[in-house]
């Protein structure tokens, strides 16, 4: 195992999908780290996992497990991170958490480096938190044009990728696609959810399908992950009183996921003007020109790290509106990526 | 054939996509036609379809076909639907046209039965034109929803299934998903792209992907579809300064468009209120009871005849917003069935 002077980073939940994207992550960039250690669950400790092109064993998750860890990264389900990230910072770590445990917590800051890097310096609980993906397929590009103009009323609809629900999600897609392919499915009522029977963990077909429902029913029918994309962009963005409606829809696709974003600003717009804010902000890349076919589409920006937009238009009725498509890999700024970024500012100024 | 003492229909553009789904309406519905002719090109003329239980053999297209025809029905695209109509009114028609060339004619009137039927009598050009797929796929709940509170702005995203494109949209996405079917594609930058190669008539794959590109380029970076959206819904609801955005996306979906709406009225609104407004509206069926489940999809409502609507939720940040999640067949209310209702309409008024 590589262990230099740099500080020591545990990755808890290091087997799952984002956690594979992680370790991608971590061999491909430039090394901060001392040790690496690698933690999932007593399930699956023994394992032996790639990183930084050593093989590296899973250890259980547990005190012994964080003794010592300078930063701990969680890329765990919310319970398991509202548990174990206490006894991190407890034993001296700073925690750097994946999930949605922390998130609207005030003491918690909200991160998105290119956007509010300072947020992370104060961390009264010692936890910095991770935003959800579908929060982070945008928020990088309407953060630069807020910057600039003042962001007023935000309302998006998504197409979000089935890797957003893990390996679960992308083995249903792909089972489904098998059993489609080659037939005349999708032209009579119900055909695809006859032909499916169990459509988990979907509550529809989501092969020849869109479905108009990601995570839990929440308040008011606003589901959970509709409602992280309001709390989540008005926290990073500090704007608590930012009017934000937010649709989201699973589609039949395996990473990348894409927004439609209607954003209304304080100062009127201009095509021009975005393409220069866009051109220039950090971890965003323009590419509009349909003229020419160039627009983003998830299957063109899987497995990059950049936020990909295109489509950039000005509202005909109202000078303030801009209307973009926005693509991103859920699995790298969608998660794995900015929990990175987060940590190494975290080590940075360690 | 059957020839009854109702006035002859005269459907030009019977062998398409529509045109099957055409057939099959005028096989299910309430019978008011006398004779029914179905005319193709010139390639197809001799072939023999079924439309009443009857084969009927198609005839090439000219003034000899539309002769004596009271009604003709164009599903055609728009520069033979230009050349076409004024023959066929010229003879004595009505035309019933389903193309984008007379709709935004102030001497044609743009009509959805359940919303605007009385347009239909006044037509200075003997013209009737029926709206685009994707306006038709939100017209009907959307305009139910205006007659009670008065609608002031609506923001859009589409997601259209492939039939929209016709026979070859639907060729397209089947080959691409038997070439992506039992594959690890989707999970690389480009990956999917390189595998398919030629993705025509799609600017990108459509297989594993979504593309946010619909139609031609327009105006200012504005495409074809999306300003159908806004000019025709302006037009069928007489709200010539409404505020309209949309955003065209194609998802890999046979049959069924679906549209994310962000509704602001003029009045504050309820969710209860929307429910009952819609229960009752004529063509609008309410599927929202999302704790069980209950939210409309393509693969659910292809083959039906109604709107679909569901995700119903009040913004959260203005009582004036309601956000509703609808589908409908576009190739029956989208294309065939509203045109069908349109020409009924005329006959019983013949």
């Amino acid at each position: 195992m590589i262990s230099g002077g740099g500080p020591t980073l545990a990755v808890v939940g290091a087997t799952g999908a984002v956690g594979a994207v992680l370790r991608g992550l971590l061999s491909e960039r430039q090394d901060v780290w001392g040790e690496i250690r690698l933690i999932g669950s007593p399930r699956s400790a023994g394992r032996k996992l790639s990183v930084r092109g050593e093989e590296v064993e899973v250890l259980p998750l547990g005190e012994e497990a964080l003794a010592g860890a300078d930063v701990v990264l969680l890329l765990v389900p919310d319970e398991v991170a509202a548990q174990w990230a206490p006894v991190a910072v407890g034993q001296g770590a700073v925690v750097v958490d994946g999930s949605a445990a922390f998130r609207m917590d005030p003491d918690v800051p909200l991160v998105v480096p290119e956007i509010n890097a300072h947020a992370a310096r104060v961390r009264p609980r010692g936890i910095i938190a991770n935003p959800d993906c579908t929060t982070l397929a945008m928020i990088v590009a309407v953060g630069a044009l807020h910057s600039e103009w003042g962001l007023d009323e935000l309302i998006v609809s998504s197409y979000q990728a089935v890797s957003g629900s893990g390996r679960e999600g992308v083995a249903t897609l792909r089972e489904q696609l098998a059993l489609v392919a080659g037939t005349e499915l999708g032209t009579k009522p119900g055909d695809v959810r006859r032909a499916l029977g169990d459509t988990v963990p979907y509550p529809a077909p989501i092969a020849l399908n869109v479905v108009p429902f990601a995570g839990t029913l929440a308040q008011d029918g606003w589901t959970s992950e509709e409602l992280k994309v309001r709390d989540e962009t008005r926290k990073v963005l500090s704007l608590p009183d930012l009017r934000v409606s937010a649709t989201c829809v699973r589609v039949p696709v395996i990473t990348g996921h894409s927004l439609s974003v209607h954003a209304r600003f304080e100062r009127e717009v201009s095509v021009s003007g975005a393409h220069e804010i866009l051109a220039n902000a950090p971890g965003v890349v323009l590419c509009d020109d349909p003229a020419e076919g160039e627009f983003p589409t998830p299957a063109d920006v899987v497995g990059t790290d950049p936020t990909w937009v295109g489509r950039v238009r000005r509202s005909l009725d109202d000078p303030r509106v801009l209307e973009l498509f926005v693509c991103g890999d859920n699995l790298r700024k969608g998660a794995a990526l900015n929990a990175v970024q987060i940590a190494e500012a975290v080590a940075s100024g360690h």
